[in-house]
């Protein structure tokens, strides 16, 4: 089997997506997602400009040897543009190696683990109650395990409580929230735990994502305040580029650390996994190099204790979330899967295999990934620009989204 | 002042150079190369569709802010297509400023610790015989530093010997390198500088790129078997991915180190520099963050006795000559420059205010950067596409180009 | 342009401030302040009799050239006295080179991080009530974060109170205070902080400094007992001399950290910022080598997630309040500024271009620094001889003040 | 006994040295070196302007609280000009007490160790046959341990070879040694004494100044290059402001190394002398605290297996020499000591009763340090400015002197 082409499909469903098409000599094609949410079109042009002329002509079998091409032939590695294109190339590979052999990808992976991995989806609030009922709300829906996020009083605007974007903004520019407060941030997720855990006991997983906004300081004294409510993690406490800034956390507090949607390759998370600094690492399949770098990546994390918890909201296209099931039933050490559902417009555009059911994400038995695109679809849905928001301290200064 | 517009220039005089020009609404532009080498239109993408728009309206002289902006609020930070296109705006912006100010860059970082930046140019050979002369011609148009690469008998193809890609090859594809063996060339390099120290004795600076094709054991093997010879630097000997792996060269061998050409963060090199793995950090200006993170680089490796040697072959363009030579000039722990120069037609495109004269740059006393580009001439010669070549070892894997 | 003269004026409007003023063959001048508290006459000495005549018909663009002629060329490096004096021709080249330009320094500097940097001011009280009303004053006016210092009952007399000096001392020699009981203080601070925060509440940042009198031990003991009160930081617990005594207090508190207003060079503090055992640094432009070293120290610090919070007591001139400001509002990781009115009469002898209001301080748009002085007015002040007073502790020996 | 008045009496017999001289209501007075070469008056107009006035009237018995006081109670702590003035004052009691109790130094200081404490001085050549020729003739007067510096070929000029300043220069400002060639520097230092030891062989202790030119690596490199030739030392390596970077030279060598002559503080060598990185520190009296802090500076280095090599060029007054030969024959771990004769002049202000025999200091039995110094004589040779040369590279910048 040859390739013989590769279409980069953008589209829009509610959301921009970008996917891979790799087409064969012999019909087959597979799917791989290369969105990079708000750099979207420097990765089509990645693929489009760059990787596919190279790839025309080879057998897609060898999965590794063109992993390893388009890595070290790249010459100027890593970073988020460069590894969500290899991963997109990646993982269509292994949906085209599933069909060709008829069978799931997990199949090919070392078979199933487990029937589903669990997931945990988001819970938000403007305020305290709307939370718990958020939480309560989505328990019943039979999710066991929630991420918690919360407004907090004095900040007007910040990531993850739900709140829809202001209509005086330009929305082809990004949103900026203008007065993050670390301060008020601190002394009120205690207080969030404290209710949530109140109202739903411990029988269900809660989890919190800190955004990249805190200090390692900051963090130990969040981490130890929260101890006694048993969070399954404490998500992004600090940037992970210096992972030894991790030490200094884990020093003070025992709540479980996860870390790592933004990261592209072990060498993000290396000495983070090797003095088990953190307990989850949450590299994604389309972000960390596709289905043959993140198996590395959690190989070398299993002698350490830590397990994987893969980011996976919506920005993700569907194909992604059929790569996570794949991996998550497969790899013994996945722990954990983010899940959020996609746009409606997203169901018209990609036909999946997979299913969430009483928290758990099943890939499926359909041979590959089990996902398709429908093209015209697509095409009626084109991309529109987008950005994550901006975050500006209370004193006017740029900080971390 | 407010920036009105960004257009990005892709143009082919010899080889791809893409640039950034931001215009303002008072007529002045700056200038900044976005150049990737292999991998030009991703950054073209990730500025034209994502970076240009978030800059109109901003004040440029806020350097530090729109740096900030562009690498908080990408949320995926890092990795070459990502830096190489701030360092673009971050270049732009510098050299808006010293237009605006009528005075050149290096005056705005802090005037010159030197009168120009020594700079090592390449010689090399398809046999000692060749490579001994090269360098000798080089020393006699007054070269102070000469990095020496000489082809290895038994090995086809490799790496910085000046073969011409062979005639049957596509030239839409990258050239493949068919048989590197460590071996050979281990035993060959020392053989390489007897002859050339033998005939041009030690008053002149020699430097030698391994191009990162070791693993640690044989580069500290090589590094203790070269240490008579002074090398000025061993260059890449081991990729730097995993930045302790440093540690076991330098515990076996006293010849200088050097690494960092595809740097592009401090968080690439904070260990090699806290720890003095290395002598010389090659980050560039362009991929490295521009002006603005390089500098803080470098302050970060005063202390520690780590030098800046700056990545500066003909992949970047004349922009990024002008770059190094401003940085170089004025930082004072810039040790020396890589120089090469530009293809001919590339004179066509860019003027340029810098000059090469006794083996030292110097940026001139223009205001900005003192560079400009000929955007009709530009137009003329349109991007071709092209690859860096992909190096297979003896045994057929894909190794490291 | 070229220096012609390099004039000190030492003047005692309320207090003693020493002004090293240069002068160029084109008439422009820039001003550096040279204040070292208690040991002023000894930087003017070391200024004009050692350095004033190496500067004499040098170009005043080169200030990193100049920088490490002074700090090498000394010999003799680093240190209170040589670093001042260092800091003071710095910041006087960077005035001027804002003056040539006709543009302010934090321009040079990279343009606004921030509109004005969030500053911290002093409340001290004789007893509980009224540090508290001090407090409560400060945030009437506008005042965001606020120092908190309060006599400790027992103590008979202690730094940061504000008791005025005894009348029966002789004001020409240090005043000695008397009977410093660190168990006193200790089990004393925790209240005070319990009555600030149950009357103001935690919409204020509250700072404490325990002025070097603590050993790592009793620091990492007192930091525990205030964590919930959730300082904005804890100052100076420990003598920094011995930078790994940080570890101790780092491992049994998540108190922020804060120290260094005594630091002189990036040496003073490379292991604690490398270890991350420090959250703010509070270096100095006058007294850690100016602008261009407290620059390098500052990117040096952010990997590591320290930012600055420089010393910026009245014991420094107004020349540095708006070297700190243009500093502050440029440099991303600048957190907060310490501010202090000066002495009333020091308004008759400089004019600045800097102003506080609403807690933040913002250098204006004057060229250079911004600020001027009346040479005429500084002489009808003539200096006195002042001392920081000494303490002894309890038992009667020498302890830190 | 009261300390009554302290006189600073500045004197220039060769070259400029600073004494402090301590009187008190008992007539007795004490002497002490204030002599800080090139920055001279800032140190005396420390003493005479901030120290001295708060001696006045203390008990110069309480040696130990009178230098805690001084030291604690600058607030600014350490540095080269704030220590040397400590020294001043601490030696000049040093030598009260033992005038007051009728006894020298050495025996308040635990009795000799050692009959005289041996020394080694300077042999230089412009080329190496004047080298090898000053060192015979040194050997031939008894002393059993020289330092070798030797012109190297291609570098104008340089450090210790004993070059007459260019009549060309103006005395009045540094002296500036414009080509420095690290290169150049390295190849000759083996060459220099492969021809020494081969003349006067193995019977006489060989010693080196690197004088603060070399990288760490670099050091290593030479360090081990020498090892065979057995030199008692390799001296100032590489600056040691990161102490760390000594773990890189040591890993590489055994040749001994030293470094401290600009050390004021245990601080500055607590981790070389922890972790064993030097085997001779070469802290002097007067600019490290005087006798109270070296003696406990030797404390720390003796369980590490590092001895004392103090500095005592003729920078240091005849009044150091005394103190450095009490000290020598004094403490244990003191190995050997630097002696230059001091110029010519010299002997007609500073009456001394160290003597130099066989290659060793001997401090004699006089009370006290047992120097006076002539004040007429010495206002006869009044103070002449004067600076250490500075020293730029081959590129123009500068570096270490």
């Amino acid at each position: 089997m040859r390739i013989v082409a590769g279409r980069v499909i953008v589209s829009s469903p509610g959301r921009n997506y970008v996917t891979l098409k790799l087409e064969t000599d012999e019909g087959l094609y597979g799917l791989g997602d290369a969105t990079l949410n708000g750099r979207e079109l420097a990765v089509a042009a990645y693929l489009r400009e760059h990787v596919v002329p190279m790839l025309i002509g080879l057998d897609p079998a060898n999965i590794e040897d063109i992993w390893q091409t388009l890595y070290r032939g790249a010459y100027w590695r890593r970073g988020p543009v460069t590894m969500t294109a290899i991963a997109a190339v990646d993982v269509a590979l292994w949906d085209l190696k599933g069909k060709a052999l008829g069978t799931p990808v997990w199949n090919l992976l070392g078979g199933r683990s487990r029937p589903g991995i669990t997931v945990y989806t988001h819970a938000h609030g403007h305020s305290v109650g709307e939370a718990v009922e958020d939480v309560e709300r989505l328990v019943s829906q039979g999710f066991g395990a929630v991420r918690v996020q919360c407004a907090v009083p004095g900040i007007g605007r910040m990531y993850g409580v739900g709140l829809p974007r202001p209509s005086t903004d330009d929305p082809t520019l990004p949103e900026v929230e203008e007065d993050w407060s670390t301060e008020k941030y601190l002394r009120f997720v205690p207080e969030l735990f404290d209710a949530v855990r109140s109202k739903v006991g411990f029988d269900v997983h809660l989890l919190h994502d800190a955004h990249h906004r805190l200090t390692p300081i900051e963090a130990g004294w969040l981490g130890r305040r929260l101890e006694d409510h048993r969070l399954f993690w404490l998500e992004d406490p600090v940037p992970a580029e210096l992972q030894e800034s991790f030490r200094l956390i884990r020093q003070h507090t025992t709540t479980p650390l996860a870390v790592g949607e933004v990261f592209n390759s072990v060498y993000d998370c290396e000495l983070l996994i090797r003095e088990q600094l953190i307990d989850y690492v949450r590299a994604s399949v389309p972000h960390a190099g596709g289905l043959t770098h993140l198996r590395k990546l959690a190989a070398l994390a299993e002698p350490y204790h830590v397990r994987t918890g893969c980011h996976g909201a919506a920005d993700l296209s569907p194909v992604s979330t059929a790569a996570a099931a794949h991996f998550g039933v497969a790899v013994h050490n996945a722990a954990i899967q983010e899940y959020q559902d996609h746009p409606v417009p997203a169901r018209d555009v990609f036909d999946v295999g997979w299913t969430v059911r009483d928290g758990r994400l099943d890939p499926g038995d359909r041979p590959g990934l089990g996902v398709d695109i429908d093209e015209q679809a697509a095409e009626r849905l084109p991309y529109e620009r987008s950005y994550l928001p901006i975050s500006r301290r209370v004193d006017g200064s740029v900080g971390n989204y």
